[in-house]
């Protein structure tokens, strides 16, 4: 079988590792040149996209933001899996919004901003602790803003001023007080079967996903129920075929979706050695119509990125449990170039690790490791 | 870094998606041709075989019937690992024999035999129940003759005549009542660490393993210790780096080794799935000087080679726990086509799974299932 993935970065390369033992040869489109490449090497494959979409079983998306002509050519195949509306909410929050408030799934309180002029009635009605987010093109915390008080409203209106929100829409919320960000991901079959991973609990610095651990700590069976009741109303509401994402806060004892990603997921990396199926195994599984695999964890695992930095010792590969995932990019800024996974038989055992590996590595790029490896020791 | 294998099958394809992820890309030789190609797609890479050399970090092999001319011009690069020598004593029973009497290492009672006169000594000496192996080019049970009754020893110096016994010796064996085959897999390290997986119990048909079980049921300490002193003398013994897998008779509490493959083996793809670092994954990080991982199990793991065989339902894949590894080879006689890995989280469940899987599958390609099912479902 061929799946062919729109986009060539390293979750194109993780579905095609994936794919090899299933018998499933994994090809990907750079979408900027519109080209077929290899998911490890990045050499153009002697075909054109055309043919490569004519000779695949299923097409899919390892991000949201393919270009829409692309996506309407592949959703022309009949072949793209999730479909290209489920694409397109998770490439614009302005849809993202609509579709969590038609389907009743619980996310923050939010206005759509169309004209500066309306960011007023924002702070009257939502509070002056506001998140400003570009409804599109935004990811990793770019093309975001903060409001934490109302006297600087017209400063920020200034700085969003050279913006055409007619074109892109602002999507305004308020600022939450969440005790942690949890992500749930799982996989819906093409005949509607649903499975999930266990809640991961995600770590951020300056918007971008450092840390997660999976299971979460301190789950209860009613916050499960609620993760999976959310992800179940969504996969059915969308008719997913696929992996799918899920983002939510925490605030006490309910979860709110804060957002959606209608693919593979950097928070659901620990699966690859922590799960008995691995999310890229699952996703392949899913679009081509075989059984979906096991979503049971082996033990608690952490997941850590690394990002920005290539200059640590590999002397980590040591501490029993840990693996590197190289992405073979090159670095630039704080490009994700790769992730450790540590897999353990305890929290305690893991914050043992993650605590050797943080004294492996460069600190200023691992700011979350240290003190998650101390609270999970503790737990 | 790279890694320049010698070997275009599986077991290069399997090294290939382990160095992915650890940042090492691994390229293939296909000996036959004597070019480089992609170890997934059998694509020839755009280098030379010298240029490839050159610039890999590290040279291994899949397989020990390597052309000796080109192990020859391996070894001038100073990277070859394992080293030659080993590789030949991989290839050659006459020195396999030699080296594990010089390392007083148990083996099954046998004689070198260079003219077939010399068969009447072996039946005065090993007794009448003899098997007789070509000592060289000889795999899967190819190359073998048995002798039960020394009745039948004239028929057989017949049906040997042709050989030439002075260019390729026989190794003849006494023929063993072993219990059952056991094997060890480890790694010695450049700077001579070793790390060994736990026993593998081997269930062969017609000279090809079918079922590997691992760890192996019924292994008493004193057994372990005893592997675990065979394969530490062996690694030492050959300045070994990289895996080694050493196939043994279990003959009451007594181990004796019945062969050597100075490579990864069989006997050890359940660690793809059922160990905390597989062997390729192992194998890798020995021959390019990182750390060694884990060879702690997760739990008992079966692996089923599908063999000569394709025709069947892959719903195999909803059994929990349960992961094809295709190789994507054409269909041809008793050829290795893929594996089966299953983990559970105890013998019990592991036959439970087994039988299930059994079900799904052609008894007659798949002979040894069902009973290994039972008797695991008993332990």
């Amino acid at each position: 079988m061929q799946v062919l993935v729109y986009g060539a970065g390293q979750l194109a390369q993780m579905m095609y590792l994936a794919g090899v033992p299933l018998g499933i040869d994994v090809q990907a489109v750079d979408v900027g040149s519109e080209t077929v490449v290899h998911p490890v090497s990045k050499q153009p494959l002697d075909m054109s996209l055309m043919q490569a979409i004519e000779a695949a079983d299923a097409l899919t998306v390892e991000f949201e933001h393919v270009p829409e002509h692309l996506l309407e050519e592949a959703a022309k195949s009949g072949k793209l899996m999730p479909g290209i509306e489920t694409i397109l909410v998770g490439a614009d929050r302005v849809r993202e919004k609509h579709l969590l408030d038609t389907l009743k799934v619980a996310n923050c309180p939010h206005q759509v901003v169309t004209d500066l002029a309306q960011l007023d009635d924002c702070v009257a009605t939502l509070g002056e602790r506001l998140i400003i987010k570009a409804s599109r093109d935004g990811y990793d915390g770019y093309g975001q803003w903060r409001l934490t008080d109302a006297s600087a409203l017209e400063a920020l209106k200034a700085q969003l001023s050279s913006l055409d929100l007619t074109a892109v829409p602002l999507v305004v919320e308020q600022m939450l007080d969440f005790d942690r960000e949890l992500s749930i991901i799982g996989i819906r079959s093409k005949s509607g079967e649903i499975k999930v991973y266990p809640l991961a609990e995600n770590l951020h610095h300056q918007g971008q996903l450092h840390v997660s651990v999976a299971p979460a700590t301190d789950i209860s069976d009613e916050l499960t129920e609620q993760a999976q009741q959310i992800f179940t109303t969504l996969a059915e509401g969308m008719d997913y075929v696929g992996v799918l994402a899920v983002e939510l806060f925490q605030c006490g004892d309910k979860l709110l979706v804060n957002e959606l990603a209608p693919r593979v997921h950097n928070s659901g990396h620990w699966t690859l050695t922590g799960a008995i199926t691995s999310q890229f195994d699952n996703h392949l599984r899913a679009v081509c119509g075989l059984p979906l695999g096991d979503t049971v964890e082996l033990g608690p695992s952490a997941m850590v990125n690394v990002i920005g930095c290539t200059g640590f010792s590999r002397d980590l590969l040591s501490i029993p449990g840990c693996h590197l995932h190289w992405y073979g990019k090159t670095v630039r800024g704080k490009r994700k170039m790769g992730h450790i996974n540590v897999t353990a038989d305890s929290y305690q055992e893991l914050g043992n690790k993650l605590a050797e590996l943080a004294q492996t590595l460069p600190e200023e790029a691992f700011p979350k490791l240290a003190k998650e490896a101390k609270r999970l020791q503790r737990v």
